[in-house]
């Protein structure tokens, strides 16, 4: 079978792999497709070196169907449609016994710490697998992964129906944010720098303001008739928007950190203080989260088609890799079983 | 009558005022003591040279009677004893209307934005004056605004019976967070950077780490046996406090941002992603802070005579501010009405 892996030194290698039979409480999957995200750029740009294995077979955002069960395993059958919550916890650490086993102290996540599912057939723990309706078709069901994050978001936010919310950033996690929240009854602005992700954005009905040409601190207020925004997210990771974070919220307001920053950032703590705001880290998702992700691409909230900008094959991965580093895609599919060919 | 003033340039006045009859729906108050905090060092430095108007008669931390009822006041009788909470609000904002009435837009502050209690007959607006239990002696009752204070920051942080809680600043309102959420159950460490203070802090029973010479992440770790702090309450005001600040909580764990940052600070918004971190901003203080404050003062809860460092006549204001500001006191209480003398 073909896999692609991170071989080091920025380079991804298409390879031919054996596939084993799945061990002992295990599923052997038959991947379908595998989206391609920010965390797998980081692996591939070496920023995750100290931690990732090399070779690594990489991606996580997948879906596909049970090729074989593993001895020990009850509940699934082959050619059931499943996709994975990546994340193994040891249910030991104190974060796990508090009941927050999805960040658990000593969290292995598959893909960056094990094997993840750029290969033709990939075994995983049947613990992992989360099941899919049948009728949710395999490409959009590659989306459940990314929309359970933005679900996460949500409902750590506690956004209640009627808010006025801000999404700083427009890539997929933005836009899964903005229609997630939606969903939720909010009216939603997307900040975002890029003008062909803006016009796409507006195309879905958001709106839109471009933070490097616009006073966004000034514009949130108009829009939020002085008041400030209910909820804010923190999808951009950049340092500009930081710096004025904490100006957008409305008294008691809340911001949802989702994106990674990799060095210290520059706040306004005067700011938390004065209206009592509450900021909030979020990371990865819960269970449940994937079972509502999967609800919602299932009812047409989320909107697959104006995500997914590129299906490829496997072959080319590398190339895809690039285009999304380059932000001139969206949501790029690696067609991991060779389906459009 | 005799009052304290802010002429400008960092120049406090002992002045002969009018004392004139309260106006309609005001009481006038005959002021028994009145402590000096913070706010006020900041008023005296200029900070706030932008907001107040000179000459301004500042103090907020009092108590004292009722010495003459305005028309249109029920509910109150000459003699009462009282104290008040300093905050007019308009009623009609958007926080008012969401009911945060406390974090108005348009807030006023007595002794701020309007005359304080500095003097020895002070008119206010008799819907800002809160009663007082007889049996809570005046000089005890002048510590009500400040524990209100506490109140409030501990009420916010949703400290559960039991938590490992970390106060950063071991001044008046560090030992007063300290020793509420003490009684609300928590095990309480206090870092403070001044030796006296820290004296001082450990005699209360208090935990207490240097953290210009101790490693502050790997202390509270250890005291917390690997888990991090529940509650972290940030009080000190230091850019350094910030940098280390989100290394401290636990997994979902809260920081409650008390101190006045007057700069941008820099902070790990990773760390705050990383583990769902909790940060709220608290200021001020709710109607039913002051009601709670002065219960817990009436039962001993409160180190009255640890952090009343010194009473002082009127005439010594501008002395007692200076020890305040070099660190050399904790609170200080002017004796307005000269009840010592």
């Amino acid at each position: 079978m073909k896999g692609a892996q991170y071989a080091g030194d920025g380079t991804i290698e298409i390879v031919e792999l054996n596939a084993t039979p799945p061990g002992r409480e295990e599923l052997q999957i038959a991947v379908a497709y595998c989206g391609l995200c920010g965390t797998d750029l980081h692996i591939i740009h070496g920023d995750m070196d100290a931690r990732v294995i090399t070779p690594l077979v990489f991606g996580h955002e997948m879906s596909g169907t049970v090729a074989a069960v593993g001895t020990g395993v009850t509940g699934w059958s082959v050619g059931d449609a499943l996709t994975v919550m990546p994340l193994v916890w040891d249910g030991s650490c104190s974060a796990c016994l508090a009941g927050h086993q999805h960040i658990c102290q000593n969290l292995e996540f598959v893909g960056i710490d094990s094997p993840g599912a750029l290969q033709q057939f990939w075994n995983v723990p049947a613990s992992i697998g989360v099941k899919l309706p049948p009728e949710l078709d395999l490409r959009t069901a590659a989306l459940v992964e990314p929309t359970a994050v933005a679900v996460h978001d949500v409902r750590r936010s506690e956004l209640q129906v009627g808010d006025r919310v801000v999404v700083l950033g427009g890539g997929p996690i933005g836009v899964l944010i903005a229609s997630v929240a939606r969903h939720a009854g909010a009216r939603v602005m997307v900040a975002e720098v890029d003008e062909a992700r803006r016009r796409r954005i507006a195309g879905l009905g958001f709106e839109v303001v471009d933070p490097s040409s616009t006073d966004i601190v000034e514009h949130v207020t108009t829009w939020t008739e002085g008041i400030g925004a209910d909820v804010v997210f923190e999808v951009s990771g950049a340092a500009a928007a930081v710096r004025t974070l904490t100006a957008l919220p409305k008294v008691r307001g809340t911001i949802v950190v989702v994106a990674i920053h990799n060095a210290h950032r520059d706040i306004d703590l005067q700011r938390v203080f004065w209206r009592e705001l509450r900021l909030l880290g979020a990371r990865v998702y819960q269970r449940a989260d994937f079972d509502r992700a999967a609800e919602l691409l299932l009812q047409g909230v989320i909107p697959v088609d104006e995500l997914i900008t590129g299906i490829v094959p496997l072959e080319e991965t590398a190339s895809a890799m690039a285009d999304l580093g380059a932000g001139r895609a969206m949501k790029v599919l690696v067609d991991v079983a060779g389906i459009a060919s």
